[in-house]
């Protein structure tokens, strides 16, 4: 089911326009081609609202942020959702600043996203609203695992209603919840976390798959999720002793632009509770 | 003949100054080096005018532009022509945004470049001087095919007329005109549209060409332009079946870390009009 | 010996704060991934100050330095000698324009750095603490060299002394002195000089090693360049043919990826002067 998501990215070849660090950027965009999408880049407030105008989605990820990219989040979404744009957030390093902290909740205070993600700790802390200092990758302490299982899912379906947005929280389980459903997904490697920006660039991607699939949300969300993982045992099977991190990422994307509905259908593994 | 540019490259090793977006900037600093030229990168005002100072070229790139970084292109742009130092414009997204239109409508008003670089939509949002709004990707209705091949041409040469610098429009089919001749190129493979950043990277090197090349600029443009589009087919050649457009990313600078003027002048696919 | 540092690092996993130029900040990251530390990149001065503060160390890199990012490096650096943490600086570009001689300078005032790494002609720039404008690439007159080599010891030696850092001058022959003594190391592979940003990844790497580190600071520097002049070596052992400057980017971090106690043991390449 979820491969029909992927061959709608392909045929509808969503335009999304990211305002994202640089740290992971390039990736970010690599990614979006490889699945079918097409990226645009910009965070100057003089021109988020003409490029976002022109796009399907927008993606907003708070990595490397600033005071002058904060004030184009904020244009760019405003502008995203008069438009009825999908819009997403990835609040990167929420919990290890007062301001990325700060900058999300305000965010999803003043714009509506269609989804939020992020990693156990950074959703912890948007749902406590406080703007306490733990870390950049989540907390050890916090990781979903089998035995929190039930109260994960619970929390993710409390968060996805209180927020109005559905919720994907990634990392060895990965959670997506609109409120109702929880997909729960067990695709991915972990080596996948040796790499910088994987989070960065599935939130590149779910835009994508969102903006394609306007009608099954949830679903989009979903299947974008599962294919970053699939990709991550797809690219991992190509590898070669002496490889590393950094041919896994070229590795992994290359899966991406390979991926197809029925290697999706085939290699998809989650539930919904 | 082209090939000489290329050896002149690997010989004079050229400074190039680029002004770039920071999606694409680590590919073209990697092709700089590959093709045997130096980047250096920098876009703060307070810097730019003694990092042009030191360089042979300067590189102007709109793409992820902001208040500081326009100008610091202004103030870049005026100290390369005071030094008669080579200077290229490359529009990303010209009539994506007012914004950008507008800030490459002011450049060429103000500073003289040697060489203007872009895809066909962006060029005729130059040509036509308005602030239309259309995509950052080329539009396909004005892709230049060899239905059309004659009026593209006469329009090059227009353009590269009435503005008084080369023009390179870079696509299937690929234009450089200085206003009396036209290279009609037809190297390149369509898989390159896959990758961020192909025409980024043509913007560095092509700078890197004229800076080692001051005496047949418009052979050198041409050059750069059969050295991407050849590297693009080199590149493809060595692709396994499961690689994607993140490893074909690193193909093709690697091909062009190996073109010399022989493999140059043998794969070079033109004719000049 | 070295070999612990490695060890250490991957048991410590030590988080990283960098302020770093955007043209090879993906790489620094999948660097500090690949030894098995931690990156966090941020360089707005209302963020620095938060995320320096959950970090063990913070790299100062002045490559695409800009008004906002100097400030930063400011605040950040001041926090990060407050709490005892390691700090690093790279001073990119010092002597090609006069706000990054004077940046670099001013940060040595205001900030205790426990190392400073950069090219020859970057420490000669400080040194003699003038804005002179040579270039960015370190000068081939300057380059140290096995006959000018006891001279080159004694000005490390010197510099060393009189900043109260460790200072690590890296080239083709590599040179780390805490003032007392001196490593020269001969690890590497010229062809490292056609990737863009080997010497930010070292810089990165080596505030991840110190770090890991702290009662060995001169040691775990030495190390750090042996770990990456040593995955010089053996990721151009895996090199095809037809492969070039962007593949060995990979191959490098990938071998950085697989380097532990016993690999560094055998391959680093160190006399102690």
């Amino acid at each position: 089911m979820l491969g029909n998501c992927v061959e709608n990215v392909r045929n509808k070849m969503p335009l999304v326009h990211n305002i994202t660090n640089y740290v992971t950027v390039n990736d970010v965009a690599n990614v979006l081609l490889a699945c079918g999408g097409s990226p645009i880049m910009s965070d100057e407030p003089m021109d988020v609202e003409d490029i976002t105008s022109i796009c399907g989605g927008l993606n907003i990820n708070i990595g490397t942020l600033n005071q002058r990219s904060i004030e184009g989040m904020f244009l760019a979404g405003r502008k995203a959702n008069e438009l009825g744009h999908i819009v997403l957030l990835d609040p990167v390093g929420a919990g290890a600043s007062a301001l990325r902290t700060n900058t999300a909740l305000k965010l999803m205070e003043e714009i509506c996203f269609d989804v939020i993600r992020g990693n156990i700790s950074e959703i912890k802390t948007l749902a406590k609203g406080s703007g306490t200092t733990k870390g950049v990758d989540a907390d050890v302490a916090d990781a979903v695992t089998e035995e929190n299982l039930d109260e994960a899912v619970a929390f993710a379906k409390e968060f996805a209603n209180n927020s109005g947005s559905i919720v994907a929280i990634t990392g060895a389980i990965d959670l997506v919840s609109d409120g109702k459903e929880c997909y729960v997904i067990r695709n991915g490697n972990p080596e996948m976390g040796k790499i910088t920006g994987t989070g960065c660039q599935l939130s590149g991607l779910m835009t994508g798959f969102l903006v394609a699939n306007p009608d099954q949300k949830l679903e989009a969300a979903a299947a974008a999720v599962c294919v970053m993982g699939l990709a991550g045992e797809i690219g991992w099977s190509h590898m070669l002793e002496f490889e590393g991190n950094s041919t896994y990422r070229n590795r992994i994307i290359d899966a991406i632009y390979h991926m197809d509905k029925e290697t999706l259908d085939k290699g998809a593994n989650y539930e919904v509770r």
